[in-house]
């Protein structure tokens, strides 16, 4: 038996309505994956997540092998015994953390040799590790390690990052098939990344390399790493045809609400991001309407909820008292619209499968690209990508 | 009709229980009021504070008057509405924080004269300011101005103290009293403050200034500012007889767990105190065994949650989870040590009412003190109270 099963339930257009099965219950898709990067959401409580619906919760295995390490964790009964979160999980990794905050990195054929950038430690990340700490923290949903280049990469880095990948990912399913271990095929769903930057035909050559060795499903990766919208989207359009129809699709690292639309009409079911935390714990508030930067002084008089059609336990105050616990820097503020934003998704997941459901996706779609508005997104949101952002925000608290 | 009524139960030796009514519900005594200095609980949601039975929150007048301002708050509905806490609430009159932040003070037989420890603004608190205040925000109690005087005050000082609290508490009463304001003597008890330091026959004359005026109930200042455990209790144990028994007894500023079941053995009803949320954001939770510094290295491989006998949100995971989530920073660890703590104080207080009720206070408190150890507490407990410190958490988040 896999560990996870897909049924796809409907479709409209290339948007796609399905059911996701795995060991901790079952999720609707598409789905938004909350980020507990350390194993905790930030400003949220496992039961805030289960009270607002979310479905999964993903962490990331390069924080938690540095701290505090995959065999505290196995000891301590998994990830999901640590952390109390009763329902799917899905661990990255660890490769994009690696590439993106580790120090003194050193790139081989059998991996990334490092040292971690809270203390200098020496770690080496190879796919047997990786994966040998995905078994141990005990995920629902693991991931091939792969090497995502950056954002500004020549095509020739980009073509040696592919054969990387792919290399890798052979050594990823070895690991994940072999005996010895907690976890492994019979109880944890590997996804495989594809990368290939923004060439159409690098992009088909690590798709090509993921689907020969039939996995549960399929990633997307390398995208939301400074590329434009327009870019990000033409990807998915080359993309999104080939990918495996039975079997759930995941656009790593993405996105905006505007985004999820995108995404979603041209049919990825899984997605993860660590905006609507982020965001919300710097005062923002997603709506229909477009970020909400609820911090500004001009909601200090604002007697209106956040966001009226979103129910939350931000619901009760209004934008006047969230300014001003922010004013005054209390983490009741950020947490209020972290919780906001997390409903929110949930609830913009949810809407579209309906629409997805009753055949109206584009009305959906069309309708919310009109309203949607982001007066500056590029600023705000490539500020919370940043890598030494995500340090500084993942361990400062 | 009186704002609120005190039905007196049960008493066992000096200890009570009763049951106090407020416009905005009922409240069994003893009972322990939660600190949401600027209109939130730092790190809990009035949801989360609904869950665990918190029975009263208390916001803090000069924080408020301060920032958003009353005005503010009052057009947008009132404290209540404003924070979204549907329970009963209290404000304090603000001399005790003027006395403890403010910059620039200067005293005289008016009010107070003082600069905003944020940003320089001049204020001028009186008795009719103060009452003024707290009655455009709206709490179901409030507190006469009083003067405060420091711990290590003169007795020629604290006179003076005890002089200007039993005028302004003639001043308070009378704006209490007054038409044209929201608020006032139909909807809101008046409480007067208790002064007189450590002196017994200063302490007496404060009581009688304050019993002069019949009111609700009946509030000692000017403790939990620095004064010995020990200096405390004899404080409580010359006072507590002569306080109107059919009455509210409230204890300011008070205190660690093991202050709350010596002040209830002799006789005390309501208590506040900052402890709960400011020790648990630091990595302290309480126990009947005592503080647990849960932040601290040895737990880190603590399978136990932070106490077995508690429930509450932060029981679902293991000390060394969150030992692993403090050191890394992260403000859930905060968040679910001040849930705990809030709800150990909420039931630590539920059953000393029912020890009460039952005529066995005296082996509930024996036990408690046989059990309850504390190896650091004047250390860690003053620097938590420490003015400075009040401030630096009060506003830095």
């Amino acid at each position: 038996m896999p560990a996870i099963s897909f049924d796809l339930q409907a479709s409209d257009g290339a948007a796609r309505a399905g059911m996701l099965q795995t060991p901790h219950g079952a999720v609707p898709t598409p789905c938004f994956m909350a980020v507990a990067t350390l194993g905790g959401l930030k400003g949220v409580t496992v039961q805030q997540a289960e009270q607002l619906g979310q479905g999964v919760m993903l962490c990331n295995t390069y924080h938690l092998a540095l701290r505090p390490g995959p065999e505290r964790v196995r000891a301590l009964g998994g990830l999901h015994a640590f952390t109390g979160w009763r329902g799917p999980m899905l661990t990255d990794s660890g490769g994009y953390q690696v590439f993106s905050l580790a120090a003194n990195r050193k790139i081989t054929d059998d991996g990334v040799w490092f040292r971690s950038h809270l203390d200098g430690t020496a770690f080496n990340l190879t796919p047997e590790e990786s994966i040998r700490i995905q078994r141990l923290l005990g995920a629902d949903i693991i991931m091939a390690f792969d090497e995502c280049p950056p954002a500004d990469a020549k095509r020739s880095a980009i073509e040696a990052c592919n054969r990387r990948t792919a290399a890798w990912l052979a050594r990823s399913v070895n690991a994940w098939r072999a005996d010895g271990l907690p976890g492994g095929a019979q109880e944890q769903a590997l996804y495989p990344i594809v990368q290939g930057g923004l060439h159409q035909d690098l992009r088909e050559a690590s798709l090509a390399d993921a689907l020969r060795h039939d996995l549960p499903g399929t990633a997307l990766g390398g995208l939301a790493v400074g590329e434009s919208f327009s870019d990000r989207l033409r990807v998915l359009d080359w993309m999104c045809p080939h990918l495996p129809a039975q079997k759930p699709r995941y656009l790593m690292g993405v996105g905006t609400p505007l985004d999820l639309v995108e995404a979603v009409s041209r049919g990825i079911d899984q997605f993860d991001c660590v905006l609507p935390t982020r965001m919300g714990r710097h005062g923002t508030a997603y709506t229909d309407a477009g970020p909400l930067r609820v911090k500004r002084l001009e909601y200090a008089e604002d007697p209106r909820p956040v966001d009226p059609e979103t129910p939350s336990q931000a619901s009760r105050v209004s934008r006047a008292y969230i300014q001003h616990l922010m004013k005054s820097g209390e983490i009741l503020g950020g947490q209020l619209l972290s919780v906001h934003n997390l409903a929110y998704y949930r609830r913009l997941m949810a809407r579209m499968r309906v629409a997805i459901r009753a055949g109206r996706f584009n009305e959906f779609a069309d309708k919310f690209r009109a309203t949607y508005v982001d007066k500056e997104p590029e600023a705000e949101v490539s500020e919370a990508r940043k890598p030494g952002r995500q340090a500084e925000n993942d361990h400062g608290g």
